[in-house]
């Protein structure tokens, strides 16, 4: 066997589990997202937005890569939105790349709080902060033929909301204000975890964008 | 009637459209990605990187969001991989979220060049650049139930290649040459794109970031 062979690491196995059978017992919501400021002063606005969210309700990891939360749906969403709204500086180009999941096969009942109750603890200190965001998102509804049905529901909810700004290849494009785009990830994201077994919303933020919408 | 409700958008429709029937008749990949260079500088860096890619092979649009690439799967990754390597500055941090993709149930015959042979337009200019990558990535393959075989064998590809760094929450980690990397994005996406009747690629690459890999 070569050196190489030696030091190759094990193969991964997800088993037979299959949709419709999530891998937890409990109901654990998730996101991991991805900030990334366009300026020399990024390391501090990055560190120190992680640093001001209270993560109290949740169970949280930030490495090289990303930030992960996960616990209950309303305080992971609760969690994201701060961090989010504290890497927020007037002028700087921004993105957040942020994928809102639950009910993967492959998931376990670790890593999380859930005897929490629904008292979000970073909505009071953000609540009346207001800025334009543009955002694509994505929905993927697993283990259904008919999951385009889903994701027109979902798409049809930021048509209501006035968040609706078009629709383009492998994305929906929204506009509005930070409030309001949270309100309906939150929305989203309860919806999605009542009635799909499996589910990953894919979206990416970004603000001060120097080109403007088409 | 209220204004607000005139001046809503009309409803999205996918029609009764599920999978294994995509909506475009041709094998037509695409990639949509946001570049994101943490630098001062980052408006000159996207803009020349964009602008250095030979896209005579794909189709492709910019925004305020994202640039996407439609065609043939082997001119789509050569173009995605010219636009990384184009934009990567030694010593600054940089992410890029990607999003490959085939076989959409909405998607459709336009936007696209197709028919191109197999040399690829950018490979010969980028193939001697080196540099480290860190990446995350989530394989979705929709309309189906036993998906997490799919996405096993994907991601014991990436340990046989020695691009598997770990497993966490929500994705798998890799870490490799930046030529590898594309080599496996090249490979995958050629081998979903014939297996998956509709599959989603997400992946989020960094280059150069000060926090050390754990």
């Amino acid at each position: 066997m070569s050196e190489n062979e030696n030091s190759k690491k094990p193969y991964v196995t997800y088993g037979d589990r299959c949709c419709g059978c999530p891998g937890s017992t409990l109901p654990i919501s998730g996101c991991r997202f991805t900030l990334a400021p366009m300026t020399d002063r990024y390391v501090e606005i990055i560190t120190e937005a992680v640093a001001k969210v209270d993560t109290s309700k949740v169970w949280k990891n930030t490495d090289h890569l990303s930030t992960v939360y996960r616990g209950k749906q309303i305080h992971v969403v609760d969690a994201v939105k701060a961090c989010f709204v504290h890497a927020y500086r007037e002028g700087v180009h921004m993105t957040m790349e942020a994928t809102f999941t639950k009910g993967c096969p492959g998931d376990c009942d670790a890593d999380c709080f859930m005897a929490e109750d629904d008292i979000r603890m970073n909505e009071e200190q953000i609540r009346d902060i207001h800025f334009p965001v543009a955002c694509k998102i994505a929905l993927y509804p697993m283990g259904t033929d008919s999951y385009m049905k889903e994701i027109a529901h979902v798409v049809n909810r930021a048509v209501d909301l006035n968040l609706y700004d078009c629709s383009t290849h492998y994305a929906t494009y929204l506009y509005g204000d930070v409030q309001d785009l949270f309100n309906y990830f939150d929305e989203v994201t309860r919806y999605c975890g009542e009635k799909i077994s499996h589910y990953i919303l894919e979206a990416t933020l970004s603000v001060n964008s120097p080109t403007p919408r088409q």
